[in-house]
């Protein structure tokens, strides 16, 4: 590309549009499908009942400790569509770049994006790219949308959650969130704080796998932990328990959180998963995820209560805390961390 | 909704997201695979082959004669799917709103886009929504993808142009772009200029239900018919000519790309396609088209020349003009309108 950032030119559906699709992002989502060029993709989907689902990606910054926009949104959608307990096979890109964006830095992120999909096993089959004017947009935006396989009698909705469920943690919470945050405000950071985002399709295989029950699966991201338990709550229309003790967070990350005022129970994750499991199966499913890459410091972290709990406190989240009292976990109210995914 | 205008926290996953949602968007958007609230849609596809699409809308402004950016993202990936060859069942949606948009204009726009599907007959089955601060992009954006089933032996890729194939094109060209140029300039408009967004998939089911041989399907947005026609032919490697005389142009978009000095061949269409169709079978596709609501002013506009032709000449496209010549009509260079769609 001659010249080195983008310009409005590169969003026409023109020429120049075609020369950057043909050098840049051609090359590094290499597969027969995307380079067909067609208005969308023909896909062979060996199953009678896919998973779908859509995010789009604002982050500020673009680039912070472990990863980028990039990644983020590959593994963002390939997490919604495996919490749907499916096979994410295929995802969609679309592109909106504001006008003189380094050019060097739509490679880097396009080259994260790629190997982002390689390690999760997907194909990014087609895509779109719009240019709006300086000023129009923050750097880039990027929504990634995503088809799964879901596996015969395999339901994992919200809704699912049924009493003495045990609830496992893949892992410790806040680290995207506070490494976003760290990043925006410049704040001298501790190595320890990172962004988590990983591809979370495999882990859930693994469980899915494995045979044992599994009643929800959902990924904990934009409200955090406290607000992915309160929708399952209500949705599934049960009283939930926490302990507060069981909940892993970095120490890195909680002295961040205890600095700046923020709950970690609030803060996005982007590499972890929640899993309700009957409690007959809950170590079993607890080891198969510790085996996985991104699940060693998986926890269980507390339970649905029993059908006799008072019926005021269905829909509701309880944790008892460090010092044995018992509080309620809302429901995120307001903008804790604007634009962290 | 207390407030009129939506704010950051409508974006944040927390209490005010989910007040957003359950009281705007599912009552409009009501079915029921989306009110299941999961991070995906569950969906039954009777197929073995999909089709799989998506588009960002970024038009501006986001009202023009005719319709708005909520129909032209959900016309918009309809057709694309549908330019597969499959029918269309289900999109997402992807929003990235400004702080500070009137809730007014979001509720026009979502129901613009319910009404969208409605007549289209697809469903709205998983959605997103970021809000990012003033000045961080323009109003709104929208994502949206699109899945559809892609009936046996179809197959109608911009790749399979045959010499002999006579090139159908639904209707007049250049409605889209000069209309929302036009309301962008606040120029007098004719009434006679309005965007033609409109789904096209009952009409390519009408085309595949006639049983008849169809090469290529695709509609001529985004850099007009002069790209998609030059897309077509270096895809299939074949020398395509079309007839000036042939290409129905309305005299007030006419006019109004003489005024501006643009070529209608460039000017973006959103409720067109072009089909490439055996000789044989032309009339009866385009009788098949002609019957369709948005496919009256069908006509055939040239056809791809014969395998003998000057090998010079592959992958180009010609034009006879009004007074007799003969032109080369590139691919557009560079950008004549940004944001027009």
């Amino acid at each position: 590309m001659a010249d080195n950032k983008v310009l409005l030119d590169h969003g026409s559906g023109g020429k120049i549009s075609h020369s950057m699709i043909s050098e840049i992002i051609l090359p590094l989502f290499d597969n027969p499908i995307l380079a067909m060029l067609d208005d969308g993709a023909t896909l062979d989907i060996p199953s009678d009942k896919i998973a779908f689902s859509t995010d789009t990606y604002v982050v500020e910054p673009i680039f912070f400790p472990g990863g980028n926009i990039g990644d983020l949104a590959v593994n963002g959608t390939v997490n919604d569509v495996a919490m749907c307990g499916a096979k994410p096979l295929y995802i969609s890109v679309g592109l909106i770049i504001e006008e003189g964006l380094p050019i060097k830095d739509l490679e880097i992120i396009l080259k994260t994006m790629a190997d982002a999909g390689r390690k999760a096993g997907i194909n990014i089959v087609t895509g779109d790219t719009k240019v709006v004017p300086r000023g129009k947009a923050d750097k880039i935006f990027i929504n990634t949308s995503g088809i799964g396989i879901i596996p015969d009698n395999i339901n994992v909705t919200g809704a699912n959650a049924r009493p003495g469920d045990k609830i496992i943690l893949s892992g410790t919470i806040a680290d995207h969130g506070i490494t976003v945050l760290s990043a925006r405000e410049d704040l001298k950071m501790n190595s320890d704080i990172k962004t988590d985002s990983a591809p979370l399709n495999h882990m859930v295989k693994a469980i899915i796998d494995s045979g044992k029950k599994i009643h929800v699966l959902r990924d904990p991201t934009r409200g955090g932990l406290g607000t992915t338990l309160n929708e399952i709550a209500r949705q599934s229309n049960v009283e939930i328990k926490i302990q507060e003790k069981a909940i892993p967070v970095k120490n890195a990350v909680a002295g961040m959180c205890e600095l700046l005022g923020f709950d970690p129970l609030y803060i996005a994750n982007e590499g972890k998963l929640i899993a309700f499991v009957p409690p007959e199966h809950a170590d079993h499913v607890l080891e198969t995820i510790k085996k996985d890459e991104f699940g060693k410091h998986a926890c269980i972290i507390g339970q649905v209560m029993p059908e006799d709990s008072d019926p005021e406190n269905k829909g509701r989240v309880y944790m008892e805390t460090l010092i044995g009292g018992t509080r309620i976990v809302d429901m995120l109210t307001g903008e804790q961390l604007p634009r962290i995914c």
